[in-house]
């Protein structure tokens, strides 16, 4: 199959756009967009939970699905479900697509209770390699017949995609996650029916997989991934995540992919909120706050790389599509005008904090 | 000829190695050694000068070699002179090599002048790559004729080796330094008579360039880098340095280097210090201070790589040597009893804050 879509407006189908749209970008003044879809957020707990909803709705955001490692994390559907309830007390202006935690205690049973209460996603972190990765998974083969019920029930699998740091065997942050195509690459074999994410990619060379893989493989990338290089985190711990940023070919790869309009690369802008002072510290959490102003990261981004008329399928339509979800129909508009990033909010410092991005929402 | 000196105890030359020494490292509980050359370290200036020139000695040096990135730069005779009066004024019990700022206000009859008062070091700092790097080199031919005299006077050039940055070119902090060896080489080509020292070296591929190159060139190597990869500074501030720690085989090359008791290898731990402050920030200074315990640092890397043996020609005698100086005379005695590193020191934050060491200066 093909692995990119054409590259004409035309191909942006469903357009929300508003007719001072142009592919050539100078001219774009506004854009009327539909919710977007951000398939890989970190909602938190308790107060910070409701600030950080909030924050995403201002983003521009319509629909999330929401990260499960929590403390403790989503094992069950029940967590999920109770979970949920909390979201949706914390507002009702977003939908959240709800996902399990995979680990050792993990059953084909509770997999097939997931999907029957509408919970279709399943994440793994390899054990270790993130924030609260430390219920994740060190032995692909033992969950083998969990992924049997899971392709069977059409459940959608979310994959962190870095293997731990190993010294004796040369792996650190920088090619953990190309060690991990290998395992991707195996998984996809044993369970080419199984819908899975690579998520938050890096490297040229996940990008490449993704894109020569076929249409049950999709990869997100994150707003920041677009914008950051290794020398942007040396030196400053908000930008300083997991996976991290590498190389600038690796960002241009990232780039030319969402450019590309391949329906194969979607937003999941792994929006973390950690406070100023566990950033700013000689143990610095990993995590790039980006949720209040996604929509305006995003724009400014993609004025730069001149792919704006990219945004709508990329945000908004590949994901649902790859989900089978219908899309969003609520729109909002963007104007070019500029919006400076706060420096803090709620206690957490964002992305590009103090900088000023060229588009506001209206 | 030979790149690397015998691996047997007996080629530690003038040994100052206590009786109890053994090379299987178990057996040793003491170590005199004589005082450590460090052959690149910042002094800094003011109140902090008297500080970090006070801790140097405390980390068992008798000398050192004194960066001259001051602000103002040290670029004349009289500037490293006057330079020399204040570091004699805050201790008399180190000797201090000075050395000159490379720029374009540099003159052939300067580095004459220079190498008549005993300034016999000149530093490059390729333009941007550092702290206080801004009055650097950014193009290697305008200063042939420079380098002419600088041969042609038997001085030391000692070279920050990383090309700065540029993302068209894909590259970045982790490709500067091997990026910068075809100049390195090409400078060696043209002024093959001329000392060079490939300063603070973080790759594989350095190590092997220096290995292989003739005995006019040499490099250093810090502490920390022999302790650490990019993981280690992701997420902490005080592991973040320029050159930045890299990959795992590239700190396995560090060790073997120096675990090799080849003479090309010897002591520059360029410590830095940076207020806590300034580095635990979105724009975090580069710089690791291992001043303080820098005997104790070695002492307790080296024997954990089985190489404790090493410890002598590496941090006091091949440097010595290359620079055609006499081998230190006074000595010191490390002793196996742990030592705590202060969490904070005159504000700053030392290598493994904290952390306990095996080794203790008596």
């Amino acid at each position: 199959m093909s692995t990119t879509s054409s590259s004409t407006p035309n191909s942006v189908s469903n357009s929300f756009l508003s007719p001072t749209f142009s592919p050539t970008n100078g001219n774009v003044t506004s854009m009327i967009l539909p919710l977007l879809d951000d398939l890989h957020v970190h909602l938190r707990q308790d107060e910070v939970m409701t600030q950080v909803v909030g924050e995403t709705v201002k983003g521009g955001v319509g629909r999330v699905l929401v990260m499960p490692n929590l403390k403790p994390p989503i094992l069950t559907t029940q967590d999920a479900l109770d979970y949920k309830a909390k979201l949706q007390t914390a507002s009702t202006e977003l939908d959240y697509i709800m996902c399990l935690y995979l680990n050792s205690a993990q059953t084909p049973s509770e997999i097939i209770k997931a999907k029957q209460n509408g919970v279709n996603n399943v994440k793994m972190y390899p054990a270790g390699v993130t924030t609260n990765s430390q219920y994740g998974v060190d032995n692909i083969k033992s969950f083998y017949e969990i992924f049997e019920v899971m392709q069977d029930n059409d459940m959608i699998f979310n994959i962190h995609g870095e293997v731990p740091s190993n010294a004796e065997q040369n792996i650190c942050v920088l090619n953990a996650e190309i060690s991990f195509l290998p395992l991707l690459e195996q998984i996809h074999k044993d369970f080419p029916r199984m819908r899975m994410i690579f998520e938050h990619i890096t490297t040229k060379d996940a990008v490449d997989f993704v894109a020569k893989a076929n249409d049950k493989i999709a990869a997100t990338i994150t707003a920041h991934h677009l914008d950051l290089i290794v020398d942007n985190w040396g030196g400053n711990a908000h930008n300083y995540c997991k996976p991290v940023a590498k190389y600038p070919v690796d960002r241009q790869a990232l780039r030319n992919a969402v450019a590309s309009g391949s329906n194969k690369f979607f937003l999941g802008s792994d929006s973390a909120p950690h406070m100023k002072g566990m950033k700013e510290s000689n143990c610095g959490c990993a995590g790039v706050y980006t949720a209040t102003y996604l929509a305006q990261y995003l724009a400014d981004c993609f004025e730069r790389i001149n792919c704006l008329d990219k945004i709508q399928g990329f945000a908004t339509e590949y994901g649902a599509d790859f989900y089978q979800i219908a899309r969003q129909t609520k729109a909002f508009e963007l104007i070019k005008e500029p919006t400076i990033v706060s420096k803090e909010i709620h206690g957490v410092v964002p992305f590009r904090a103090g900088e000023t991005l060229n588009w506001s929402i209206k």
